[in-house]
């Protein structure tokens, strides 16, 4: 791997939520959520009593940002981070156990909300994906790229 | 102050970069940006070379999310976050030097990109704000609250 990926999987490592762009009514919306990675997909686990996933339903095309948490001695200029873009589906009940186990893998505390009716698991496909490193460091991932440095393990992340 | 003014303060003194949904071409887009506080607006300085200030032109409507940073003892189900809804103006001439100010006390380092021609000012004025304070805590924010809490700190956050 060089050196890209290898950032990449120490972002993902990191962080455990991420951002999400949503179309609203009157414009785009931020929120936030926790993910999990399946399959090269980002999975999410939301409420349907949630604007986002209101905004999902009617507008499934979404952003979504993984960022480095700030620190107090990171320069809030230079946190290595993810965007991509993709569509939001509902998982599909052939793929629900392996996701759901991969979800709770990453985010244990969820494991309660799986037995909430509001509660649904959605992924996101990702259609382009950006990364900036740091400083002067950013460029594009290909979807090939990025599905291959999930493949090298089995499709989950740490 | 009672208690959410409270909580809302402790995050605003705690996170120093937010993250933007603005209208892309083929849908909302999430970036990153610092930001500070001034006169109860939200202050960005964006280069006209990211995407995100191209979105802003085009669709000056957004949503800005400013959320607690991850420590690996946090649940990522519950960390405190404000969202807001607003316009993004440029600042104005007459406001540029104390938003400047305001700006570069906060975030330091951005002091260099304030030589770079591509760089701008530009403020959010808050039309809606939602906070969340964890699990179970959530309520909308009325603008005049939200101006009450700079007013009592002539207009700016520690």
């Amino acid at each position: 791997m060089n050196n890209w990926t290898a950032d990449v999987q120490t972002l993902l490592g990191q962080s455990k939520v991420c951002f999400l762009a949503t179309q609203g009514q009157n414009g785009p919306e931020t929120s936030m959520a926790p993910y999990a990675i399946h399959n090269a997909t980002i999975l999410l686990h939301l409420s349907k009593l949630a604007r986002h996933t209101t905004n999902i339903e009617n507008s499934p095309a979404i952003g979504l940002m993984i960022c480095t948490p700030e620190k107090s001695a990171d320069s809030p200029l230079a946190l290595p981070r993810l965007s991509l873009q993709g569509r939001v589906t509902p998982v599909s009940e052939k793929e629900f156990e392996s996701a759901k186990s991969a979800y709770l893998k990453t985010i244990p505390d969820a494991e309660p909300l799986f037995s909430f009716a509001d509660f649904s698991l959605f992924q996101l496909i990702p259609s382009a994906i950006h990364w900036v490193g740091g400083f002067g460091s950013a460029r594009n991932i290909a979807v090939s790229d990025w599905r291959a440095l999930f493949a090298e393990n089995e499709g989950e992340m740490p």
